[in-house]
């Protein structure tokens, strides 16, 4: 695969250790100044603008196509073109902005309006999100949780054959930046028979990996786990903040509702599936003498090659960290590699019963929570359920989080002899609850 | 409220006892000839074509804002419009379609152009499903499942005080008519340590009141109880289908997936809330002593008049009753009384904690079993889990559903002194799962 030194453009910012360089070349949503929001690359610190480059006439055929439906305001159209157009931009684009490309001189003179300083630009949520699903393939998070319920057996029967999953609520997915109000709802009071209502005590961040769905299948007809990757479109983080307190009272027996519908964050950048090929690998979190996959869950190629190999981080800034102009301190340091299934078989599994899926539909995780203490992808593990506060910067503590804290997750992948490659931020602020 | 008397129609079809008499004039979505889906009334046995309508001029002001977006090709639009908007194109059509109307020989003259026969249209999904929420709100369904755990305890310590819901799948509602693929999926049989995967053996229906959302509430803002009426657009029958042998092994800890997922079906029809009005009563199904509502999902005019009195059934017709020529057999009688919550309480909790609801979302109530034997809404209620078999005409016994079998959801408002309210029908016939 492409080695660092064959991938230096000439957008300076794009080489070096940028995250953004040209092995990555995420696709998003962004406006300036108030304009119409419109498909665009992150390229080292700028944005490269599809409807200027479309405009120009600087593609051609299936990527011209790509570019085209990745131009508009969302990329749902560009999703459901599938994996062939999707390589054919992202060669296009590699080979406009290489540092010998033939063009250059020719893009250079167009300057910002098409390359826009992306800390000019806002960035808006990738697609319209048809179905949001929430898996729960972190392992060590199911570990954990279930520990705080059933220490003897933490975790339940179904876990190592089902790729556990329920439906999210997709109207409140919504883009890094975005506030988070803290929610109102009913909890059960230790030691009371009748609930309370108010704002949550309990509020929580999940770190997870979000995948966006690309071409979809027919109402009745399942993917076969050889052609679930051919399926997905891109990745990104995602925040699936939760109220612990709410969640407790309202779960049994038909699961997370208002615990979680309140909001979802997800960072702007859609990663290609191709970017990533580099940090693929044999599924780390299924030991030895674990069950064998279902077959329709087996793929000998997906078992070698089917989990990712990203590291994730959590970082918080409270208010008094930000009066005091302290940076957000780390709290969380983990991998995807914690994933019990992959991506393939989560989308084997959701399919398998014919269900649909269609471009743009958004999957999470769960939360990737790796064996260490320091690995918790939630305060509710890090915490042990609020038995232990975290200790922060500036003499402050935390069990759960207060109004005004920011969460923001990030990811990367590394690999010697390789560019890394960044997802940018998730990022979402705490809001006081509605009276 | 309008006596029978006053609301004769020159459309003769929608006199006596027709279901969709001038007090009904429910709205959906249809097709003829292999053309463009377009909305449309149910007029007795025909749809009233409000593009054409919308062409003639029939309409004027606030009601030819209404009929000009009911006509689109999904209702949306027109759910986003409102109440007053509803009601002027109600009253609008009352009147253009009373005996006594003025322009009654202008439309008459435009014949099956305006008034197309309903037998000769194809029904289609009245709108674009944005998220669907499937409540558990009748009270003889929760007891009679929870029994079949919990013979001492059935009901779990939240449900009088929390409207039990989740989130179910969007992509595969469908409209009444749409066949239902037996799903393929994971399932322990009775004594195994091992999953086996293959067809569902318990394969069931959901009876269900669905609910359509109208006007949304921006996110992190709440629908206070009071203002929740207004925010329902209409009614339809919904039929969630089950995979019980699926959910029995999938469901811990995070609820129903891929034993919901595979399919949805709700007639086609959208009840206005307007024709409910007459059948409006006080909750039957909260006896004195329980809870008081907490007071977000307490309103006092809710409490006296926020119930629905719907009475609703569901027929069984099998391959060998269609071989026969034997009619379907009616399995159910049951009745929106069985709520527990009332629509009301179900949009304010489910807004409470700022989650944002949009025009086009759709509630299931859950399954409106009554208290008695014959009026049990799922099969894993009428066969106790499918230890009683149910016998039908022609010497068949039930105790899940076989392929070929074809379940009818009906519904039907009656009160003295008020012409009769109907649904339509929501049908689904099951296919043998896929190879």
């Amino acid at each position: 695969m492409t080695a660092r030194t064959e991938l230096r453009s000439w957008v300076e910012s794009a080489n070096g250790h940028s995250e953004f360089s040209l092995a990555n070349l995420p696709l998003g949503i962004f406006s300036r100044d108030g304009g119409q929001p419109r498909g665009g690359v992150a390229v080292g610190d700028c944005i490269f603008d599809l409807s200027v480059a479309c405009e120009a006439g600087l593609f051609e055929g299936q990527a011209a196509e790509a570019a085209k439906a990745a131009s508009a305001s969302s990329l749902n159209a560009f999703f459901d073109l599938g994996a062939p157009a999707r390589q054919a931009l992202r060669q296009a684009l590699q080979n406009l902005l290489a540092e010998n490309g033939e063009r250059r001189e020719q893009l250079q003179r167009m300057g910002e309006s098409l390359l826009q300083p992306m800390d000019r630009c806002r960035m808006h949520l990738p697609a319209r999100v048809g179905d949001y699903t929430d898996f729960y393939v972190g392992i060590h998070h199911a570990n954990n949780v279930g520990k705080l319920f059933r220490p003897d057996n933490p975790l339940l029967p179904n876990y190592k054959y089902v790729p556990i999953g329920y439906h999210g609520r997709a109207s409140t997915v919504d883009v890094s930046g975005a506030t988070v109000r803290r929610p109102n709802g009913q909890t059960l009071p230790a030691g009371a028979s009748e609930p309370s209502f108010g704002p949550s005590k309990r509020l929580d961040y999940e770190l997870e990996l979000g995948i966006w769905i690309g071409q979809g299948n027919a109402r009745g007809e399942s993917i076969p786990i050889g052609e679930a990757g051919g399926h997905v479109a891109g990745f990104c983080l995602l925040n699936d903040w939760s109220a612990r307190d709410l969640q407790a009272w309202e779960y049994q027996p038909l699961g997370p509702f208002l615990s979680k519908s309140f909001a979802t964050s997800v960072s702007p950048w859609v990663v290609m599936p191709e970017a990533l090929e580099p940090f693929r690998c044999a599924q780390p979190a299924r030991p030895e003498g674990d069950p064998q996959p279902l077959p329709y869950l087996y793929d000998e190629k997906d078992q070698q090659q089917g989990a990712l190999d990203i590291e994730l981080e959590v970082l918080l800034l409270t208010q008094a960290m930000r009066d005091k102009g302290l940076p957000a301190q780390r709290i969380t340091l983990s991998s995807t590699r914690n994933m019990y299934w992959t991506v393939a078989q989560m989308v084997a599994h959701h399919s398998v019963n014919g269900c649909s899926l269609q471009p743009g539909d958004l999957f999470g995780s769960g939360t990737l929570s790796g064996e260490r203490d320091d690995s918790c992808g939630s305060l509710l593990e890090i915490t042990q359920g609020g038995k232990r506060a975290l200790e922060l910067p500036g003499g402050e503590t935390r069990t759960f989080l207060e109004d005004g804290d920011e969460i923001i997750l990030k990811a990367r992948c590394r690999r010697e002899g390789y560019p890394p490659i960044g997802f940018g931020e998730c990022r979402g602020r705490i809001l006081p609850a509605a009276s």
